[in-house]
């Protein structure tokens, strides 16, 4: 993927990764993946993952509640660890919580974080709690442990790689998905398991640009199958195909996996998925870069430009 | 102290707090102190603090630059870590930048936050950045280590203990100092080798509060020496004695720290501090509890109630 104008929030993200290149000592990867990866005694890393969701922007009051909202802000840090491969430890909960909605409210947005903690076994350690005049911000940084040299990198990926995902997309904005669901760590871990994955990164930004990060900066491209790529029942039915495809493509906030696999652990992935799961290959990494498209009856075309960005005024 | 009415800030922590009674295993201090403890292999343990800084509550532009806004936010994460007795490692910083204020703002938040952390070491290894129509956030969460067993906690005062402080209070807010303070990292890891550290804790929420956290929830009560309370010279001079000595008991953002440790170690200290450093005795742990002051002609008092709290609006 070219790296985009500056001034955009990738842009600005490079720049600060630009500022921190030698990251010293005891950061085994740092800016620019799902999570952070520390070094460690004892054969274990940590990863480190920090989500900020906002009011207006992540979740509104309604169709959100307090506790979903709450729920999310735990729920996208869990995605970010699963994506890594990892076992979340602990969380920290940073709150800027609005003055003018009181304290049921702020207990609400904390029980929809505890539920999903005590779902996940991830005892709250700490945080800070403030109050304001501001909307809701939630601040989660999430910490987490992978055997050492294991972690899921979202570079990594090879030239004949098959490319899977772990369930259908699009529509989960208008759905309300995006607030309820399941983070994918078991099945990260089993997957992990099971196969050899070469590369991997949660959808949260919609399967095309995301697909576009475990190609960057100069690696390989990838032909997606259009046809095996699952829609989701969240997508409006009443659409056209090309329109239902193009939700699937770009929607954003799925928090499915996407990973590459070679075409031999693929294949076995395919013959014996992990019980209970359903795994799309929707297409493959080629020698060539860039994202194209193929159709079902062989046609090819380059991938349209589209997904969610965060942008300044200037 | 006693515990605060719910609905306000540290009633929302201790409540938060009660959901996390059992923090599991690998947490050795969890919510409550200035930042949490938790267990490693290799004989050292990993500290997190993590702290929001909000625009309008934390600083406010002018007279804040947003370089400063930048800068603050993670020294306030230093200073935690300092009384902790610890050593950063790494930074993860969380924005969600006003769209309005463009690339350039966020480019002077991101430089102030960098030049700190290049003057302490601390890469910046991770995080989330956000645009958005609200007001500046800064969520920094900090990582450092300390040995095993050699955190500073709040906790560990004991009857007969002295006080010490690092340096003068007061007047921080308008004077700006809050936003240029020298988390005191060094001092708090050389202190820690001289002596032996009963408890400590730094000073964001004034004097009178903090050293009310030191003796939380029913531990021994303290005697403030009022004339040996160090008032910083940002405190109005035209001032009465008696409102300057309120200003240095409960005007807040000092970030010194406040510290015991048995008479023994305080008088070794007194007669060779740590070099280039005062260090002021400002009185003792008490059997008794609740805080007492007494001035030079030996009159004894009881706290007024003071200091900085964050409120709900029900």
């Amino acid at each position: 993927m070219p790296s985009s104008p500056e001034g955009q929030e990738f842009g600005f993200i490079d720049w600060v990764q630009q500022q921190n290149a030698d990251p010293g000592s005891g950061i085994v990867l740092g800016i620019g993946d799902d999570a952070a990866v520390l070094s460690s005694a004892g054969g274990r890393q940590i990863l480190v993952a920090k989500d900020v969701l906002m009011e207006g922007t992540h979740f509104t009051f309604p169709p959100a509640t307090p506790q979903l909202a709450g729920r999310k802000s735990l729920a996208v840090n869990l995605s970010d660890l699963a994506a890594m491969g990892g076992t979340p430890t602990c969380a920290f909960v940073g709150l800027c919580l609005p003055r003018s909605r009181g304290r049921e409210f702020a207990k609400q947005i904390h029980s929809g974080i505890q539920l999903l903690a005590d779902e996940f076994q991830v005892p709250i350690a700490g945080g800070d709690t403030n109050i304001w005049d501001g909307p809701l911000v939630i601040s989660i940084t999430l910490l987490g442990e992978v055997e050492q040299g294991k972690a899921l990198l979202r570079t990594g990926s090879q030239p004949g790689d098959m490319l899977f995902v772990t369930g259908p997309l699009g529509g989960s904005l208008p759905s309300g998905r995006h607030l309820t669901f399941t983070p994918r760590v078991a099945l990260a871990q089993e997957l992990s398991q099971l196969v050899d994955i070469h590369a991997m990164i949660d959808l949260s930004d919609g399967l095309a640009r995301d697909l576009g990060h475990l190609l960057c900066p100069a690696g390989p491209g990838a032909l997606l199958e259009l046809h095996t790529i699952p829609i989701h029942s969240d997508v409006e039915s009443t659409l056209s195909a090309e329109s239902r495809l193009q939700h699937a493509l770009n929607d954003g906030e799925d928090f499915e996996l996407l990973f590459t696999v070679s075409t031999a652990e693929g294949q076995r992935l395919l013959q014996t998925p992990p019980a209970g799961t359903t795994l799309h290959h929707i297409g493959h990494i080629t020698a060539e870069s860039g994202i194209r498209l193929v159709d079902k009856y062989g046609r090819h075309s380059p991938l349209p430009v589209g997904g969610w960005e965060h942008r300044f005024a200037d």
